[in-house]
């Protein structure tokens, strides 16, 4: 008799993987005590947009976790089964026109920046709008957030530490679980806005910040350096150089191909070519409500993108 | 009167963003019709391991949407709402050691492939245990899915098709929806291996996928240059050269850092230097169950690896 349907005949022996970000669960175990085994794969189903407001109707119960401010947080545990919460609700009210910006999903376009288009547009925009770096100056020189400082450079009385010398902080994205790990290498030297300003000259500083990094997060987490990505975003969130350091199986926002850039390619890249990134061709993602995204398409930079010279090289 | 957490109040104004990746949607409105807008944002939980079999229990019903040799999937119903699917259950009866493998979540590990370990260690081990590619010759001869075939480079008589030539192939991870579009480009030529064998030799190869692909991509499905994420894997799952075009604002696995590399960064490094692929250090994840790991930590590579040369270039 076929019972592999029947899942109140199946025998779990183990669960294989659960991905928490895509909300998947894959199990082992086999029906009515049965020598083959069975594997069973669940995932929850993404929102529905059609049945939206029915999913916390009358018959759940809505539990509040935080209350902070015009933001709040709840649980929603249906009737059927009052051990499992289904779904977490936040609740921003009033909320003005940024929450909304923020929320609201929006296009997104890669655009190639040459050399050319750095120097005559992305950086003049860059030093005319960039927010202040105060907060980081602050951090650097202990005057904030010193009690979340994992680690410092000083602390080994490193010779040329303002040239070489960095402090690793927590992300702000960062959970606090081990599994999760999300920590900034921010360097102490001040002049350095992005990955555009690397030269070999900086080769010291970015082989110290892979190695003192990854020592010191061995040392306080257990993680080895085969099981960290080590990058860094262009564009950048802020303009004075960082580095991120994440665990290799956890996915955080930020890490995918037209945002990250691995220090370990960096480095290599730097060795090929003293000058790699004043003269590469770098690609990144740029919001339309991004003023940079205005001003490329005012002078046809996305579309020129799509006329790649064929002739060259060939 | 606070209404801000009855939901029985809240009226919908409109969807902002709806991730179906990691379940999460995000809706705009107010409570009792107040001119105060209000933001929710709603997120699927993950899956409780300790819970995991209550999910799908007596009370809930399954419909069985596909069966096919030992695959079937069926949507699970909860009681309480019959227009709502809550978990789609996928079920492998009977499962081999190999499904069970290929759903267990195992270390991942970070291997810096310099140009020496890719030709004393990975080609031999590529050379010697590659999987037939049978397949994809094939589908280049138009034995097999000749159906599925989007574009060929041949419909437009173009010039030293042998040499530059591809074919636009659906992958098979994609659903057939434009917005979460995955095609390969599986290139005519069959002596390139993967990134590695690349040169400036291959230039013109590279950018007939990039233009003709794209405009190919335009025709057919509307999808400008600029919203295409065009890129190569390395280590690739099968050694006959070809490229990945996904949407940009679809995340299908596999578009990391330490996975991804832009066809257009690939360009610009082999204008920059013709063997930049034979000399580089190529960053790249592999599994603890891949054959190549055990050959990497037998040769002690994963520790080498950790021992960065700080001497070099300092």
């Amino acid at each position: 008799m076929d019972h592999s349907q029947n899942l109140d005949k199946f025998n779990l022996k183990q669960i294989l993987m659960n991905d928490t970000q895509r909300k998947i669960i894959a199990v082992e175990g086999n029906f009515n005590g049965s020598q083959e085994p069975a594997v069973i794969v669940m995932e929850k189903y993404a929102f529905d947009e059609a049945f939206v407001l029915n999913i916390c109707n009358v018959n759940t119960k809505l539990t509040k976790n935080i209350e902070n401010d015009v933001y709040k947080s709840f649980s929603c545990v249906p009737p059927y089964n009052d051990k499992i919460s289904s779904n977490k609700i936040d609740i921003i009210y009033p909320a003005t026109a940024k929450h909304i910006l923020k929320f609201t999903s929006q296009p997104i376009y890669l655009v190639q920046e040459t050399e050319e288009i750095y120097q005559t547009i992305t950086l003049p925009h860059i030093l005319e709008n960039s927010f202040s770096l105060q907060w980081v100056y602050n951090c650097l020189e202990y005057k904030s957030e010193k009690e979340s400082i994992k680690y410092d450079t000083a602390s080994e009385n490193a010779k040329d530490d303002e040239n070489i010398g960095f402090l690793l902080l927590p992300d702000l994205k960062w959970s606090g679980k081990i599994d999760e790990l999300y920590l900034l290498a921010v360097v102490k030297k001040r002049n350095i806005k992005s990955l555009r300003d690397l030269t070999a000259n900086h080769l010291p500083l970015l082989k110290n910040i892979l190695n003192k990094g990854s020592a010191a997060i061995y040392k306080l987490f257990g993680i080895h350096l085969s099981q960290l990505r080590i990058f860094v975003h262009y564009q950048p969130s802020f303009y004075h150089f960082h580095v991120h350091f994440t665990y290799l199986m956890h996915s955080p926002p930020g890490i995918n191909v037209e945002k990250a850039h691995l220090l370990t390619t960096i480095i290599n890249n730097i060795e090929m070519q003293s000058n790699y990134y004043q003269k590469a061709s770098l690609s990144y993602v740029i919001k339309e409500s991004d003023p940079l995204f205005s001003i490329f398409e005012e002078k046809d930079i996305l579309h020129k993108a799509k006329v790649f010279d064929e002739k060259k090289n060939v």
